[in-house]
């Protein structure tokens, strides 16, 4: 990897001005290239501007309708259902944990059910939305089916990601996990590299549990995380996008050849309306001071979902964001365009 | 073992007529029965009235008041907090679970938060409380701390089972999933066996991670089910367990030397009220036809979660509930007493 360092500002000037030559509007392109440089900036770089180029193919296919508003579907105050209309995922979900955030400030908690997206980039995103709120956010997405139920020898499942986000003046503490064991993507980088996972992370083509990520790739077997438990796990957070949405379910998404109709789930609780707040930092204090009290494996060291982020942020924020060379370049082209 | 079979009704009297010489009050008394009872007839004999040896120990020795009443704490409408007062934690957990689906009817989602509860025993009875009534329901306890942090070498999470049930009219799906690999019960019996677990079960001094069952529960290093990811899920739901109930947070849990004062959540969804009914069933239908028509692994087979209680439940009301004979004796010299 040839990386360089590119500052949070010009990455997001960068990927906002590319976004308006593809008919996002003004405040939506800003909030799009925020999305996308934000998860940049917090080390997550599986799932940001290394996806940016793929995000304009599906502009250019109509796949992703950068016009498209979310629509209203139905409210019931706590709750409330919407159609995302084929727009960018990470605009509609950003949406959507707004509506939920807000809802939480009126009635303690907010749900909102998405329907008809695209995929949402960084999950956690929407978690540190909610926290930076000071809200606890939990928020869940299906996917294309990418891995086999326990036993079975085909993609069934989706890795479904899942979030779950704790305010905390300290430090938030944000889970942002897939249902599969290792993420497709990192698969790949131990492929190229020569090497295999650290532990098992799928099936070979006699149902063995193997490390060997090329079998895997090429079989769509990842490993469930838990294995019986991050299928079982994975498969009710599908129902549940899709039941309290109306949308798609895994088995019906990627039906079309691509990745789209996605359906999510946002939840917010407010402590402050909740009256919450006398001990919710504190609790959390004492939680994450125990935790961090732990004895350690020699050379290991615990920590807490969402403290590298901070660490990571921070670092970027003061030496500028690594960015691939190939992809930057690639992004620097349809500036051109 | 040396198992027999009891017919449901049997054992339910049994145990409600203990429980009446323990000083549990009649209607709660049948209630706590059933709930011992039924655990046993879905086959989760890990449960059910193997521990209720253990639950009367709790009783005499104060741990565990069968008198106590749940107090409600706060309410604002979609959320309440109840404090258990240290009562039969079956019957706070029920009660709980009772109180979020009658609020899901009125405002479409209902969230109760426990603080000060016993041992749920069986979560999974709190996901049929659900779906029996037609709900969609949620619910998670924190327990003692006996699963390492990933990197840790000392138990510091809990292994905090999570429920997530979904009504469904030719079978409900119930995940009942705790956040450890392998329930140190079954451990125990691979050790008592002389076997080893199929797969990676926790760690050795080392840090390594074995199949060799006496050395995890020496060590108390049960391997998190998807290790860093089962790690972090349990830690983010005991902060949301002592957060959201205002109660002990797992480290605090069983430092007076027992497994009590648990935090706990419920929550219960409302199809009808949410308007979600004219495509719930449908749906859920067409998922679990999707994932059962799975290819499979030579001689496996694809189960979804709680498709094996149905089977259970039947082959038991028919044939009578298998009991271990030491255990049924045990209980029937209660009665003696």
């Amino acid at each position: 990897m040839n990386d360089q360092r590119i500052s949070f500002s010009k990455l997001v000037n960068t990927l906002e001005n590319i976004l308006l030559k593809y008919g996002v509007a003004s405040e939506k392109a800003k909030k799009c290239a925020f999305l996308f440089a934000k998860t940049d900036l917090d080390g997550v770089r599986s799932h940001g501007i290394n996806r940016f180029p793929l995000f304009l193919e599906f502009i250019r296919k109509g796949i992703v309708d950068p016009t498209a508003e979310p629509r209203q579907e139905s409210s019931f105050g706590v709750f409330e259902r919407w159609d995302g209309q084929g727009g960018p995922g990470n605009l509609n979900a950003s949406f959507a944990m707004e509506r939920a955030i807000a809802n939480s400030e009126i009635f303690g908690i907010g749900c909102v059910a998405l329907k008809n997206t695209n995929h949402w980039m960084r999950g956690g995103n929407f978690g540190w939305q909610a926290v930076d709120s000071g809200k606890i956010g939990i928020c869940f997405t299906n996917t294309k089916p990418n891995m086999p139920a326990w036993g079975g020898s085909q993609p069934k499942l989706g890795n479904n990601p899942l979030i779950i986000a704790i305010p905390r003046k300290s430090g938030p503490v944000v889970l942002d996990m897939a249902m599969s064991q290792f993420a497709y993507g990192k698969l790949a980088n131990y492929a190229r590299a020569g090497k295999n996972a650290p532990f098992a992370a799928g099936f070979n083509q006699d149902g063995i549990l193997t490390q060997e990520p090329q079998t895997i790739i090429e079989n769509e077997l990842a490993l469930p995380a838990g294995m019986w438990k991050g299928a079982g796990l994975s498969l009710v957070l599908d129902m549940l996008a899709a039941v309290l949405s109306g949308g798609d379910s895994t088995h019906e998404v990627n039906k079309a050849g691509a990745e789209t109709r996605l359906s999510q789930v946002f939840i917010s609780m407010d402590p402050i309306k909740l009256q919450l707040d006398d001990w919710l930092n504190e609790k959390c204090d004492d939680i994450i001071q125990d935790l961090k009290s732990s004895r350690v494996f020699e050379g290991k060291q615990v920590l807490y979902p969402g403290e590298n982020v901070m660490i990571t942020r921070q670092e970027n924020l003061e030496m500028g964001i690594p960015v691939d060379g190939s992809i930057w370049n690639q992004i620097l082209k349809e500036l051109e365009k």
